[in-house]
């Protein structure tokens, strides 16, 4: 496995690989690596010749009160794990390598960007797409995976490789969770043990939402009330939001009768976590 | 010579072509094509195995009050020259097949489009930089040829490549002229024949510039007298800008110290037409 920090070096291997006919799939993450990250090179480790994971804690998609220097790093924890599921290249560049001091050229995306986290962290998914379209540009992947626990993230990233005609195909990687049903995060490093506890009502807010839908609720004033009450009870758990939207516009729904998409964020202290789950009746 | 419409189809051939082990080289137009266009195309042509040319009348670069509908169109025209150049491939898509309905992502650039023709086009840019890089994401050209005609477009496309890494060697292609010195441009059709006299006095005021800069006259405002009582003395010319930047970061100048583009835009009417030249001391 090789490790290459800078991004002339990445772009030139790829161009070489592809050159001598390999396919290229690719993980992009920001490093503290779980189970879900694995799960998603496993599953871009069966589609491609060569695999490439990047690590990259990308600072233009951190808002300024937002936990850029406390995001958790441990890059020789995640360099064994890469080399353990197969990884062929670490793609792992430093910010300066990144981005010029006279950096100008963002790519926005201004409809799904929104709703959902995008209302509560302004400039965060310009920072996502700019960073992946580089991303995309250094490493050349004929496939990219993504995990669905970013639900928003997926379909806009989806949105972009359409509009700007990437040469990619993305794969939706399942969330994967922890035995008691918490999404595994990197995050979830932060919560104190009462916090980790409280942290299922996430989940188990969702799991009530689908209940409710499939014995036959379709109002999601309803379905809200009932997650917020849920929540609510939890006594370290700051609501952010519970959305309903439809599930390929990301547009505010009041009736579950397309595909929606359930997304929430809740606050535990300075930790934040979403999560959110499709449902189709 | 191949014709190719399809955005899909137009990746496919490419990768083909790629996978194949041919280098691509890509000059975009919007068609209606003079010795100027030409001349991109036989730089790019010794450089690359395929040559892909496009024409493509790009809505989103044009504003609400600009002259989309009335830009010069000339298909049969254009497809001759392309085959006479050793063009290989035209890519002639639909403004319907390159925008879906509800397309949502753009590529912006914030610094250098602030100035110049980007004062005067507010969103132009943004046209300019989301065409050109689903344009290289179609085309996948290993090098691109860019007239220096449009010189703030070009330093942007340059920046749009380093900035987003896009894996593409960009060529300039010098500024074609008229034997009596305007500078090609498809706009110039729309001028009547006293206009096309008049419109001389921009490649004049470039003259008189440069003649001042080579005696001594460090001094912009100085220049710029000389070069707005020259444009004045023309009837139909209305005068847009005339700007003195840093060649390399499109900042104002006052003095002419390091390499400065001067830049000028000026209306004939309704037909708009721009020239610049660098000076270096």
């Amino acid at each position: 496995m090789d490790i290459i920090k800078s991004p002339e070096a990445m772009q030139c291997r790829v161009l070489e690989l592809k050159r001598a006919g390999y396919s290229i799939g690719f993980v992009p993450t920001m490093g503290f690596l779980h189970e879900g990250h694995l799960s998603l090179m496993r599953l871009a480790r069966s589609t491609c010749d060569v695999l490439v994971a990047s690590i990259f804690v990308n600072p233009i998609q951190f808002g300024p009160n937002e936990d850029l220097g406390a995001y958790p790093r441990d890059f020789e924890r995640d360099e064994t794990l890469c080399e353990q599921e197969g990884v062929d290249i670490v793609f792992y560049p430093d910010p300066v390598g990144m981005y010029a001091a006279d950096a100008s050229v963002w790519v926005d995306e201004d409809t799904l960007s929104r709703v959902l986290c995008g209302a509560s962290r302004p400039g965060h998914f310009r920072g996502v797409c700019t960073v992946v379209a580089k991303l995309f540009n250094l490493v050349l992947p004929d496939v990219a995976v993504f995990g669905e626990k970013d639900a928003q993230q997926l379909r806009i990233i989806e949105r972009m490789v359409r509009d700007l005609n990437f040469p990619v195909k993305i794969v939706r990687g399942p969330i994967v969770r922890e035995a008691d049903g918490l999404a595994m995060s990197s995050r979830n490093k932060h919560l104190s043990e009462s916090q980790r506890k409280d942290a299922l009502c996430l989940r188990r807010s969702l799991d009530i939402a689908q209940q409710l839908a499939e014995s036959g609720e379709l109002s999601v004033g309803q379905i809200r009330l009932r997650m917020v009450e849920l929540i609510e009870k939890v006594p370290e758990a700051e609501m952010d939001y519970i959305s309903f939207v439809d599930d390929a516009t990301l547009e505010a729904v009041d009736q579950l009768v397309h595909p929606v998409l359930i997304a929430l964020a809740v606050k535990f202290g300075s930790t934040r976590l979403i999560d959110n789950r499709v449902v189709v009746l």
